[in-house]
């Protein structure tokens, strides 16, 4: 196989996908080409996944890996309160995971793609000794109303989409539902759209795990956040996984404390799990101690 | 240095960088968010840059490394004809780059960035055991208006910007001039904004070498090409070089042969290099003898 052959391979599923009226031109040039309509913005994100880094290849099926990479920049689309418009898919795989792997890779991500309704628009592909992927996304929301982590403020309840730590509890005992969850990760996708038509005062996706990912809503917004002493904390899994463990993809979310939050969101539970005060920027306080940043840094 | 003190840095390097006013909400968010203008197009491209593939941490300084991974990006951007907007920037390195290597890549990347007018909004950083660019640029083109590959006609005359070779050239002699040429690839952007306003027919750019490249170019306007003898060949490079050395990132178009073509654009030289045909799509002939398609493919 040469790469015009994978690429003709990749165009073929991508255009038996779902197709966005926004994507004039997918893959085939040297860029996609997307015309916007009136009154709305885009957002954008971008998102590695890295072999033994995010995933080995004895745990993770191909299509499992295609699965995860889109979920991952879905669920900032998600944290926008965005709609999804369109992906751009940069995959580079050793040779002897050209044929076969690469295909499925395509099709599990394509399975989630047409499922969360975005197009594969383009991408680069390129050869190397490990699987690297990176996957930006492209939403849209109405003029000046994604949803962003610096609208929080004092006085603001503060909620969380599903259950936590059950990415983390998976990843230890590899097994069950929440293995399941560890591996294909459900982008929040409805829960955001429902979010900012609700106009809550800020967003974003628990990917890094709560504490350190709460604390980085705090700095942005500059205030401080007191959580309560009970969280939704998956079955089987522990506080700590709770607080500290990466990759749940729920949504973290504040809005005025008279705001009516309904119990579901999207089809996902929702649970108030505290409320934003004036301070120290950043700062978390529960059961009266200082809860530390310690999720997921990449760098620490 | 934890994550969140690198992506302080390069925050505070992209804001004090070029502003496109575009660009609503930057790095700090799950998502930059973009703003639109009415009756235009955006164009999205994105391309790798991987250590030992693209690049040698022991021949390239962090700021080529930085140059060349928004150049391979910007030269889509100009194949296109499109106007830099903003580019969003994945980064893994290994722990030990993760200071002075990764600040001065964004320097290299960022020098590039603001000459040629394109906000850094956002992207992603990780670490691998080894550097992984890869970099998303979008650009604008009024309603309807990009240059695709797709427009060449049988009678159109083919043109290209500069000279050929000149990369392969530099990255076999690694000296002089050509590898500089090699080291800094010069984006076409104003060449690239100049056909745009003449409405050639068809462009693209050169990343894999003319051979490749043109007949890329062919099927996806269902033509066949007639090279002419004489090449505009960089000085000491081969014909091989010129005709299948990859990484030049100059532009390859075509256009109506009554139509007329300056001898300059954007500052670069033109040449015309051949014209289109009907036949078998794709196929190129040079002095009577059928021209192999012989540029780098990723995985041949």
């Amino acid at each position: 196989m040469t790469e015009t052959d994978i690429v003709r391979h990749i165009r073929s599923l991508a255009e038996g996908g779902y197709r966005a009226k926004a994507v004039v031109r997918g893959i085939g040039d040297d860029c996609a080409v997307v015309r916007p309509e009136p009154g709305e913005d885009f957002v954008f994100t971008t998102d590695f996944v890295l072999q033994d880094r995010h995933f080995t290849l004895d745990t993770h099926k191909a299509g499992n890996v295609g699965h995860k990479a889109l979920a991952r920049s879905l669920s900032d689309l998600a944290a926008m309160g965005s709609e999804p418009v369109f992906c751009l898919v940069s995959l580079a795989v050793p040779e002897e995971l050209s044929g076969k792997w690469t295909a499925r890779f395509y099709e599990g991500l394509l399975a989630l793609a047409n499922r969360c309704k975005i197009t594969l628009a383009g991408g680069d592909l390129s050869r190397f000794d490990k699987v690297i992927v990176d996957v930006m996304c492209c939403g849209r929301v109405p003029k000046g109303r994604a949803l962003l982590r610096s609208g929080a403020k004092p006085g603001d309840s503060i909620y969380v989409t599903g259950e936590l730590g059950a990415s983390a509890l998976g990843f230890a005992t590899r097994r069950g539902r929440a293995w399941n969850r560890h591996l294909r990760p459900e982008p929040r996708i409805e829960a955001g759209l429902a979010l900012r038509k609700l106009r809550v005062s800020a967003a974003m996706d628990l990917s890094d795990g709560l504490s350190l990912d709460l604390h980085r809503l705090c700095l942005e917004s500059a205030v401080r956040a007191e959580l309560l002493p009970t969280l939704p904390i998956a079955k089987g899994a522990s506080e700590s996984q709770a607080l500290n463990g990466g990759e749940d993809y729920e949504l973290v979310f504040t809005a005025a404390a008279k705001k009516k939050i309904p119990a579901r969101l999207g089809g996902v539970a929702v649970t108030r799990i505290g409320f934003i005060t004036d301070g120290s920027p950043g700062e978390i306080t529960r059961n009266g101690q200082p809860l530390k940043p310690a999720g997921f840094d990449h760098f620490r």
